[in-house]
């Protein structure tokens, strides 16, 4: 049992038509936009500099994922996170393996200073931004998720704590990338981001358990999550009040 | 049941060994190639200037998808269009999300006259040419398919419409895209394009409804229906007779 | 029954978080990744010239994967090879399509030069370089594998050939280009690369085989060869001994 109403987020997405623009990584773009079409939203993908204002300005989520980054897609976030930012449209940093590349941590640097409505990342991550989550929340005015075997997430003052899943969630490419995009959906209907960071998580802890023990391995895995997801996201709301 | 025998489109698809060359986005790109090699066609999808005429020039078919569009994408494929009008092979154009964008709209519309042999996409993709379908179709040239609940094709005076698939198949992300690229592997077989997407569009709505009551969700949904192709792909012809 | 006690590769790869840097193409991406994991190893993928130094520098082995290639995928290939072979890290070369484009035949030519620890291609692929394996091994000093029906591994003078696998293996996009990965990871563990490329052409015929008997169809197969090697790589070892 999840102790969120999750029915009454998943009924505003899909009342509402909430669209999330993706600005992610080329791996897990596939399993990201099947995520957002289990929980009722509709996903956008495209990474041209050309295109990313149209897309943006028409969503009520953006969500910026630093995997598979280039010259071109660090250009196009920019001009991305600059429309979001003028219309009003949350963004979410996923600052994917900037542990891994030095290019990339100073480009997530760049990016925190530009007011993003919550940064999500695994333990690795985060701590590279030089400080703990609940520092960081407090210098950027975002909600931090830090996701891994337990789940915190904070604003800088209140925090919580989650030790849900699975451990199938860590053998599958892009979980925490898709599960992101999903958050994004919920912070895009605009109540307060720390209950949807929230939702979103415990959604995750909840139903990646729920697939774990249907699967004998990743494989089956991803395909159950998807499906829990779908089902969850189908059950009627116990009222109709929306959020 | 499919009222049109759909394996003397398969047989002849293998035994020609039909080749696709997929410019395609990045989010659908391993569906399409799923969907291409259960239908027995041999897919291919680099999308550089240097290498799309080498691949469209042995190809039988030129599927361009418009998702995911970038400036260097753009110009391939001008390039590939070139080279398949040149050598006398078929392309099918999937204006994907020209309702989000303008400037692909802009792009899109440069394409459509540039002869396409068919035109596939969903109710506002196809309005955003701004006629309807019939319209477009005789502008054009091109057989034009929508796809949605109901599923129209005409050449601009042949109409038909079929209602079959499944609700999931919406909750999928490239089902549309990949679908268009096996109706592009019946269309390089060389036979009248209006029959060869007739052919697509039954079978699809056909395997879609089979696939649809094995499945409890979208992640099965996916799964079943590259196996009900798989499976619909290895029965044998009634007799030996190719397109 | 495999020959080769595949539990001292997975123990290794696994106690020494082995981690494979993958250029490789955008259709098999997710694909590759996921293999990876599923054995226990660590992928990432990231393809920048700003990024692929770092990504190359702290890995185990690097995966050159030549499907979907672009000029800027070129130049950062070529970056990180010249990384691997400064920082004596094994790289692999798998010359997808080189039959089909001749622009990318002329680059894989310029690669073999560059001293790859193993070259992995199907009979078409391979033939493409001019030479039969025994002479292609000869001439660049590299391991090569040739995978289909029947799979051959030689170093120009040793030569050993399995035909094992299952002919659904040929009907799921990047099964080819994943295998690869995991072999790297194999190599990556630093013994003998001749043993590395028999251990993992051993597996995936194992695995192959016990996924093909439990599927309908490729779509079900490619789930399964997941959770085989999942399993697989879940055995316990024999003994303590590593790689």
């Amino acid at each position: 049992m999840c102790k969120i109403d999750l029915s009454l987020y998943f009924n505003a997405v899909k009342t509402r038509s909430i669209k999330v623009h993706c600005l992610t990584n080329t791996v897990v773009q596939n399993l990201t936009a099947n995520m957002l079409l289990a929980a009722g939203a509709q996903p956008s993908m495209s990474a041209d500099i050309s295109e990313v204002e149209d897309f943006t300005a028409s969503a009520n989520a953006l969500l910026v994922n630093l995997g598979t980054l280039t010259q071109a897609t660090k250009l196009a976030i920019l001009a991305a996170i600059e429309t979001a930012n003028k219309e009003g449209i949350p963004w979410i940093l996923d600052p994917v393996f900037i542990n891994r590349s030095s290019e990339r941590l100073i480009f997530a640097n760049k990016l925190i200073a530009l007011r993003p409505a919550v940064i999500r990342g695994n333990r690795r991550e985060i701590s590279s931004f030089g400080n703990d989550e609940q520092k960081l929340a407090k210098q950027t005015g975002a909600i931090v998720v830090v996701t891994g075997e337990k789940d915190t997430i904070t604003d800088g003052q209140k925090t919580s704590t989650l030790a849900t899943g699975h451990p199938l969630m860590a053998s599958v490419t892009g979980i925490g990338c898709a599960s992101t995009a999903v958050l994004a959906a919920f912070v895009g209907l605009g109540g307060p981001p720390f209950d949807a960071c929230s939702a979103a998580v415990e959604l995750f802890g909840h139903i990646g358990g729920k697939a774990g023990k249907k699967s004998r391995g990743p494989g089956q895995f991803q395909i159950n999550l998807i499906d829990e997801l779908y089902q969850i996201s189908q059950e009627k709301a116990p009222n109709a009040a929306l959020i």
